[in-house]
């Protein structure tokens, strides 16, 4: 998907909601266990009540792995539905990847090609060499960590290398990366002042803000710092909108979470 | 396993050589392609040649997730047959994952109890609550991401962090973290003169080496600034032994290769 469709949808659904599929057998409606791949059947639901209030899809690989086979199976058939039903929708492998050249060309094709997602998560730690494979594939996007939301993100992204902190370093070296024009970020919402230092070195490029709702961020404040004439945000929510309620209403519940996120969010497209 | 059984081996085989296995189909013997799992078809031959001149293996997941659910299959019939013939063994999911508290776990899960891997590599960016989770299973090893063997290496890890590189940062905050004695560190060898001040900071930790080999290291320099008492070094080798013949005597290149390997270390390791 190119930028330019991703951004019409945004603006055509007053939204730019993306919808986190952590989906994890402890946590679904007990009544859909006995389903032959329970996985596929909550993760279609949640698609079905949700899509006309967010334009993406994150699965994170990880709750898929953790199933082994039987979870890339899940995975396979979840694409396989976006891909067929919803092929509007931008694709997120939550992956957080990052390996020496020949190996990223494999992760590149089993997430860009086998399982056809839009886009990937990427750790930068590895530098150039471990990116650049990603960004040869036309109209894929490689969403690289800049600033992460978890407490750890102190340990070293924000420790100063040279004149500014080392999550500034990855933003400004990423953009003489060959096709850097296929760069997202990762940007955690938890202090959003921080996406006003984050634009001043990407002033233009779609930040995907986890962090809203669950892990503590605020929809106004991000998009008083991060917000552009194009949006230029992605932000997810994963935990709020799956897990609503564990009970037969669960994708109700869930559309009238992801339903009142984007009601907020059309309010901040407005003001653009 | 523990640390003390892996040190064990290395003594008992004079050997403490890994083999990757980066097992591509479009590298592997053509009389291969036509059995059912041609992956593990051609593992198992590496792995029964092999077996007795080195003390790890290391398959690289991105060049099984490629292949999808195949890919997938292999990679677990292929840990079943190490974990069922080869208890012995010490194997490395080469993974190089790293993700928030909650995902970390499900990784760790992935990796140490559905497939039975004794260790994993990850990423160090995102910090203390991306690494500790893995640190928490017992006998199980978690390795660092510290210097890599890749010429992005000095994109961000060789930076300096207040008074030393980042690396060195990664290994001395890596230290306080819960549960730090089942860490092990990757420290490539392309510059082997960097493992002198690696052993400063961390003395007494394994030291995975990739880049012996095909990617320029040395490994009598390697030995020369790393090896421990208790040796403190696994070396991989990947390509120059699985990819020694592409013909029918594959096999038995392969183990020519890693007894050269491994007589070179019995020499190494008759001078501690």
């Amino acid at each position: 998907m190119t930028t330019k469709d991703l951004v019409g949808q945004i603006f055509e659904k007053k939204s730019f909601l993306c919808v986190g599929l952590d989906t994890d057998l402890a946590k679904i409606p007990k009544h859909l266990l006995g389903d032959k791949d329970p996985i596929f059947s909550f993760n279609k639901a949640i698609i079905d009540a949700t899509h006309q209030f967010c334009v993406a899809y994150k699965p994170n690989i990880a709750f898929y792995e953790a199933y082994g086979l039987q979870g890339w199976k899940s995975l396979e058939r979840t694409m396989e539905y976006l891909n067929e039903k919803h092929p509007e929708m931008f694709t997120i492998a939550d992956a957080k990847r990052g390996d020496i050249g020949n190996t990223s060309t494999r992760y590149a094709k089993a997430f860009f090609e086998a399982l056809n997602f839009d886009s990937i998560t990427i750790a930068p730690y590895m530098g150039r060499d471990s990116v650049e494979p990603f960004l040869e594939f036309k109209d894929k996007h490689t969403i690289l960590l800049a600033l992460t939301s978890n407490q750890g993100a102190f340990d070293f992204q924000t420790k100063n290398v040279g004149n500014h902190e080392l999550y500034k370093e990855v933003l400004e070296r990423s953009k003489t990366y060959k096709n850097a024009e296929n760069l997202m970020y990762v940007v955690g919402a938890t202090k959003a002042s921080y996406l006003e230092g984050v634009r001043q070195i990407v002033p233009e490029s779609f930040l995907l803000v986890p962090g809203v709702g669950a892990q503590g961020g605020n929809l106004q404040e991000v998009c008083k710092y991060g917000i552009t004439k194009n949006v230029g945000l992605l932000v997810n929510s994963s935990r709020g909108i799956l897990y609503a309620s564990q009970g037969e209403d669960f994708a109700k519940e869930a559309a009238n979470k992801a339903r009142n996120i984007q009601q907020e969010m059309e309010v901040e497209l407005g003001k653009l």
